[in-house]
C-alpha cells in the first residue's frame, strides 16, 4: 500500500482538524477515521464519514424525540430483537462511507451489491498507476477438485514461481504498453512528439484485471452486513474476504450492539432445512438415520453433520 | 404543532450536548438540528443527522486522499458541472435524516420515494394521537375545472364552513370511537372493564386519512433533490409542498453550492421538446406560428410561451 | 368483491383473446390470467401478465444461448441450490404483474417493499368508491395480552357487535360526507348547483383507513418470496396475510421448482443461533439445559423447543 | 460474433418453438426475439423475453380492468403526457430481458445502472474463450486536447499500426498465458500432467479488460430508457453507445409510442438552464448578448447557440 508523501499528507491533514457537533459520536471509529488500513499488497480501506450509532437504530425504531435511549441493556436487547426478527429498516438509519483501493477483479464482484453509492476513480479521464495485485506465495491455490468455484491446495516449488513471473511479466508489460499508447510524458507533454497518443478511454482496455482501481463506497448498515454476510464467509473469493473481514473490524469499533446480534444470529447461526429439522427430530428421539435414506444430498449431510458438531 | 413539554425537554437534551468529531460538518445546518420545523397545523420536520457538505460532492467525484477541496470557487464549478450533466452519483455521496410528523395521506405521497429509508411510528404496536390535518380557510380549494388533478378557486362562506365543520366532526367523531375500539386507559388499563377492546392494529382503521403520523427518514442529497423537483413543484399538492418548501431551504443552509446548481439547473430551468425547439428557431429566423398549426398541445403551447416570457 | 357488470365483460375480453408466442409460457399460471381472486371482503388478485418460469432461472444461472434446461430433476437440483446458497439473483429474472383491489391500511404495510413497480388509482384524480373493509366476526380480535404487536381471543357477543356497528357506521358517514364535499353528481355535474366542491384531493382525506385502493404491482420472483416470507408469516397482519398466502399459491402454479425450494429452505427451515446451536449440542451429548441458564430469552427458548419439535 | 454452430443451433430451436398466450404480444418484437444483433467485433445483444406493450403503460396509468386501451391516438396521447411530465412508474410496467456479449470494460460502464437484474457469466466457475476487443481502424482515436474524457481524430499510418499490434499482442499473449496457468485440456484433463493448474478465480486475473464476458440482463422500460439517454449520447464512449443504439431500435419496435414520446421529449429535446432562459428572452426582444457578459462557460454557450441552431 505504497501512499504517496503527498496523499499521507492530506490524511494526516484530514485527521488533524476537528470540529464542534450536535451529531452522536463514535470515538472508537473517530480514532479510526481516515487512517488507510491495508489490504492484500497494494490495496486499502479507509472509513471516511460515517452517520449514526447503536442509539440511532434504537432512536429509530421507538421513532422516539430524543436519542431514543434508554439503558444500554434495554437497548441492546431490542437491537437484538430487530436483528433476530429480521426488521431491517432500523439498520439502515446507520450509514458509512469508505474510500478503497482495490483490484479490478475484486470491484467486479463488489459492484453487485447494488444499494450503494459508488464513485470510481476513471481511467476515461485519468491515467491508472502501475499497481496489480500478485497473490502472496500461500494464496497461489490450485483449482478445487470438488468445489468448480473453489480452491485447492497450495501450489509449491516450481509452478509457483512459474505462475508469479506470468502473472508479474504480463501485468507489466500490459502496463508498459498502456503507457506506450498513451504517450503521455509526465508532464502532460507527449512522451513521442511524432505520435498522437490514444485516447485514454482506449489504451485502458490492454490493462490486466489485477490491476489496481479506488472508489469511494457509500452503504447503510443493513446493506453493509449484508456485504459481510455473503464476502466474509469462507465461499466468497479470499481477495474479497479480506477487505470484508476489515469491514468486520470496523463495524465492531462503530456499533458494537449490532455486530453482536450480528454475530449471534448470523455469522454464527445456521439454518435448518424443512427435512433437516425432520432429521434432528428424528434424531432427538432416539432414531438413527442414514445419508442415503436421509433426503439431502452428501453435502447438505456435511453441513447438517458439521452444524451439530462432532456428531 | 403541539410538542409535549418532555418531548421538548427532550430535543433540548439533543441540542446541548456537543461532541468533537473529525467529520465534515457544516455550522449552518447544526444551528438547525433537532429543531421542529412547523409544517401545516399540527406537523413539522426535523434534521436529525447528516454526512457531508459541499466538499463530499467534490472529493467524491475527484476521488481524492483528502477532503479534495481547492478554491471555492473551483469546487462550485465542478458542482455545477456534475448537475448540468446529471452525473448524479457525487450527490449521493451526501446523506440526512429526518424525523417528520405529517398527516397519513402525505405520507402517502412521499413514500412513493423509494431509494429512502423510512421507520415509521407503528399503530399495530402503539395509540396514535388525536391530531388531524384540518386545512386553513385560505387552502379549502375547489375542485379546478380545468385539470382533473388540481385545485382551483378557494372556497368560501357557508360552503367553507360547512366543509370544515365536516371535516372536524368525521376527524374527531372516528378517533372518538377509536378510543371506544381500543378501550385503554392513560395507564393501560382497560376503560370499561366489561370490554377486552380490539386489537390496535384492527382499531387503527376506523381512522381518517389525515390523522398525523410520524417517521424517520433518511436519503441522499440526489434523490432528495429529485423529491424536491418534484413536491415543491406548483403542480404538487399543497399540502406535501409545504414540507418539499421547507427542505429545500434545509438544502440550502447544508449545501448551499449544491442548492445554487440546483435552481440554475433544474428549479429555473425549462425543457423544450424537440417540436418546440424547432418552433423556437423559426420564431428567431422571424416566422409567425401559430398554437393550431404548430404540433403542440394547447397546454404545451402555455408552457412554450411562458417560458419565453410575455410573448 | 363486487365487480361491475362492466368490469366483468372486460375480464372476460381479456381472457378470450389469444396470440402466438415464442416466449416460454406457463400454462398453468395462463388458466389463472386476468382472474379476480377475491382476498377479504371486497378486495381481490389478479394476475394479468408474467415473464418466465422455472427454466429462465436455470437459463440465467447458466447463461446459456437456449432455454437452458436440461433434465427437469436437474433443473429442478440446480434451483434448490440456488435457493439454499441465497444465489437471488437467477430468481430475479422471473417477473410478474398483479392488479390488486386492497384496504388503504393494507397498502401501507405493502407498499414499503421497495423492490417493486406500483401504479396505484389516484384519488387525486378519481374518487373513491363506497367500499370499506368490515372484519369478518371470526377476525375481530382482541389486543393481545403477551405481545404488543398481535391479537389476542376473538371478541364475542356483546362487544363484538358493537365494535362491528361502530366501523360500519363511522366508514359509511365518512364516505356520505366525502360525496357531499365533492358534490359530484353521477353525470359529473354538481349535485347542489349553489356549491362548488372541495377538491379530490382535498375531499379524499375525510375516508377512513379501510376504504379500499387498488393498484398494478409488478416485481421480481426473488422480492415476491421475500413479500411472502415477511407477509405469509402468522406475525403478519391477517388482513395482509390473505393476499400473501393467495400469491403463495400462484407462485405454485406459475414456478413449481422455485416453489419447492422456498418451502423447503425457507418456509419450512428453521434458523438456530449461535447460542441455540451450542444448545442443541450439549443436548445431543446428553447434557440437560434450563431456560434460565441456556442465555436465550423466554421467547426465544420456546421458539427453540418449538424447533425441536415436541421436547 | 462467431456463435458457434451448437450455439446457433439453441438459437433456431428457441425460435421455433411457439406457444398460446393470453398475453399481450408485440408481433415485430416476436420477429427479433432470441436472434443475435452483432455489436462490436464479437459482441452481440439478444432479446430473450418481454412483458407488456404500448398498452401496458396506458393500462397502468388508468389502473384499468381490461387492456385498458382506448383508440390508438388517445393511448398515444397519454404516453407523451407521462413522458412530458416525468410520470415514470407506468413505464416500468413493461419489462425486457436481454442475453448480452459485451467486453469487460463496456461491462464495468453497463453495470453502474443499478435498477437492473444481471446474471454474468462466471470466470470463478467457468474458462472464458479467447475473444477481445478489437477497435476497427476508423474508432482508433486520439486523446482529446479539449476535453479529458473524450475522442480526438482517428489515428493513422504507423501509429494506428503500431496500436493494433499491441492491443492484439498484449491480449493474445495474456490469454495465452491464462490457459497455461489453468493448464486444462479441452478434455478437462491436465494439460501439463507435471502441474497442478491455478485456480479458475485467480487464473482469470492475468486477463485484459477488451476480454468478452457476457450476461443476462433485464430491466424495467423506464430504466431502460434512462440507460439509453445516458449511453447513445454522443458523450458516451462508442463502444457502450453501439449497444445502445441498437437496444434504441428494439425499442421501437416493441413500444412505438413509448419511443416517439421519448425521441420528442427526450432524445430531441434541450434544456434552458435559468441562466440561458434568461438570456433567450433578453434576444427574443432584440438585445445583443456577447459570451462574456452572459453568465454562461464557454461549453455551455457553445450548446446554446447550437440548441437555437445556427444563431
Amino acid at each position: 500500500m505504497p501512499l504517496t508523501p503527498a496523499q499521507i499528507a492530506e490524511i494526516e491533514a484530514q485527521r488533524e482538524a476537528r470540529s464542534e457537533t450536535r451529531r452522536p459520536t463514535v470515538p472508537a471509529l473517530e480514532a479510526l477515521l481516515f487512517q488507510a488500513i491495508p489490504c492484500l499488497d497494494h490495496g486499502f480501506l479507509r472509513v471516511v464519514d460515517y452517520m449514526g450509532d447503536d442509539g440511532a437504530i434504537v432512536q429509530a425504531a421507538r421513532v422516539s424525540y430524543g436519542r431514543g435511549t434508554r439503558r444500554v441493556s434495554e437497548d441492546a436487547g431490542l437491537i437484538r430483537y430487530l436483528m433476530r426478527h429480521r426488521h431491517s429498516t432500523p439498520f439502515e438509519m446507520c450509514e458509512i462511507k469508505f474510500h478503497v483501493k482495490l483490484p479490478i477483479f475484486v470491484a467486479r464482484q463488489w459492484i453487485r451489491h447494488r444499494m450503494a453509492n459508488v464513485n470510481e476513480y476513471s481511467a476515461r479521464y485519468s491515467v491508472l498507476d502501475r499497481e496489480f495485485y500478485i497473490p502472496a506465495p500461500e494464496h497461489l491455490a490450485a483449482q478445487s477438485a470438488s468445489n468448480r468455484q473453489g480452491r485447492g491446495a497450495t501450489l509449491a516449488g516450481e509452478e509457483a514461481a512459474d505462475v508469479l513471473a506470468i502473472l508479474k511479466q504480463d501485468a507489466g508489460r500490459c502496463h508498459d504498453d498502456y503507457e506506450i499508447l498513451l504517450n503521455e510524458g509526465p508532464d502532460g507533454a507527449r512522451r513521442d512528439p511524432a505520435r498522437e497518443g490514444l485516447a485514454r478511454e482506449l489504451a485502458r482496455i490492454n490493462l490486466t484485471l489485477n490491476t489496481y482501481t479506488q472508489w469511494y463506497w457509500k452503504t447503510d448498515l443493513h446493506n453493509l452486513l449484508h456485504f459481510c454476510a455473503l464476502r466474509a464467509d469462507p465461499h466468497a473469493q479470499y481477495e474479497i474476504r479480506v477487505y470484508a473481514e476489515e469491514i468486520l473490524k470496523i463495524v465492531g469499533a462503530w456499533v458494537p450492539a449490532a455486530h453482536g446480534a450480528f454475530e449471534e444470529y448470523r455469522l454464527g447461526a445456521f439454518t435448518f432445512s424443512k427435512t433437516m429439522l425432520e432429521l434432528l427430530r428424528r434424531r432427538l428421539r432416539g432414531e438413527t438415520v442414514e445419508q442415503a435414506e436421509s433426503g439431502l444430498s452428501k453435502r447438505e449431510w456435511a453441513e447438517f453433520e458439521a452444524a451439530l458438531g462432532a456428531f
